[in-house]
């Protein structure tokens, strides 16, 4: 598992072409791409930007946001956002689903509208050939960003449909602490549509959002979660995505050579266990 | 389930002889007592005091930290934390399993630490008839305060033994976010050692160790987690936590005003149900 792929989010300052370029300036081959920065330069230009560059498109980020109160606008973005997948041909849409709507505390409530919404939108994935990727987050964002909590959660959704049109992101960030991990990457097998990685770091700072860290700056176990999705039969690529503000001040060119740098001695094959 | 036990924690500012006036001020007739406050004031004359003063103690806060390199101070340490709890004649001892231990990225080993620990500890539990209590915590905290991250995970390790020696600790801002916690509050059944609530809010504040907030300040349902809870067959105390700098700056007995009030609106079995 050595497929390296750059999620846009990590070089947060960059437009598209910044980011492609980057890439390309780095020997990385993938990309995964944010649908702002691609709406600003054009979805059609950026398809064939990121073609010419020889390119591939790991997921596009994201839709979801099932659990917003206007159930038309979300199905017309989210329909939308398929649309931007199938145009540039990536692996996967990431779906980051909700978090409890506005003054509810009704949390099962919010997780029935997660799959009504899923349900409502598989036929015009698999119509236009794009799998959906649900993404399990941190129950740190359970009531802000997703309600969608554990690996094992976003399977028993995700199992309800055609592996080919619903699958599972596995983000390190995500999932590192829960100790049903094991069975559940195993249990994801073909599920498993994204690899995304990046580092749980403490004290955690102080906006939560912002709070992921570079490999091996944190508490991640990296070498270990990389072979259990490995085990589990994902050959795709590996995303690094980095939300954090120290990381997004620095150098775009600096970042990207930081990610190849800890990404080998962290996350790929050749790299030796960490205790 | 209309028994309100004031956690010591959410009076920070008092001593021991403070918060014991406090709840006598207030009617309130159970409290979970700390073991630095404890200490402060003497383990014998403490227990005295809360004798005296009518008030039942629903748990002592905390043993644990297991994971800690020096095995034998860690032994120590909880057996006599075991004896306070049976001086005070308290429920359960409230156990804080701790994180990874410095420098190590090993979660499975840690969590194996937690196990041998537990079981090197239950017979001077056993010996001093004292309840055990496993606190699963929120998974923000599986790096550096608790290992034992799901009410399931704290179950596995609790029914490895004696009921009346190892139970488990339900608080709702670590576990309101769990979507198994239906299955796993039901299997839990005569295990529950403790009931805590405090509320999850957000944004979360820069300090995660301070980010509880009052019951309604969040988005926890608690009545639905009292329903379960209840339903499980728990009739003990319910016990406020809260650790927030905001709660812990303001006058102690008008913070115990508050609790009485918000326990009253969101937790107790009168509340109506909250969306």
């Amino acid at each position: 598992m050595n497929r390296l792929s750059l999620n846009q989010k990590t070089v947060d300052s960059c437009s598209l072409p910044e980011a492609v370029a980057a890439c390309t300036r780095a020997g990385i081959t993938s990309i995964g791409v944010w649908r702002e920065p691609l709406h600003e330069y054009g979805v059609e230009a950026g398809a064939a930007l990121i073609a010419e560059a020889g390119l591939h498109v790991s997921s596009l980020c994201r839709g979801g946001f099932f659990t917003a109160p206007d159930r038309d606008r979300v199905l017309t973005d989210n329909r939308r956002a398929i649309d931007e997948t199938a145009a540039l041909n990536a692996d996967c849409l990431v779906l980051v689903v909700g978090g409890l709507p506005p003054g509810s505390r009704d949390l099962p409530a919010a997780r029935a509208t997660v799959a009504d919404v899923l349900a409502d939108l598989v036929p015009h994935a698999a119509d236009r050939g794009v799998r959906l990727a649900l993404e399990p987050m941190h129950p740190i964002y359970a009531a802000d960003r997703g309600v969608l909590s554990t690996l094992g959660q976003a399977l028993d959704l995700a199992e309800q449909h055609d592996p080919a049109v619903v699958g599972v992101v596995v983000d390190t960030f995500h999932v590192w602490w829960d100790p049903d991990l094991e069975r559940q990457v195993a249990r994801a097998a073909d599920r498993i549509a994204s690899f995304q990685v990046c580092d749980w770091i403490t004290p955690l700072p102080a906006d939560a959002l912002l709070a992921r860290g570079m490999m091996g700056d944190g508490h991640i176990d990296f070498r270990r979660l990389a072979d259990l999705v490995a085990a589990a039969g994902y050959t795709g690529d590996v995303e690094v995505e980095i939300f954090n503000a120290d990381v997004w001040r620095e150098d775009p060119d600096t970042v990207v050579a930081t990610v190849a740098r800890t990404f080998a001695e962290h996350v790929s094959a050749g790299a030796t266990s960490s205790r």
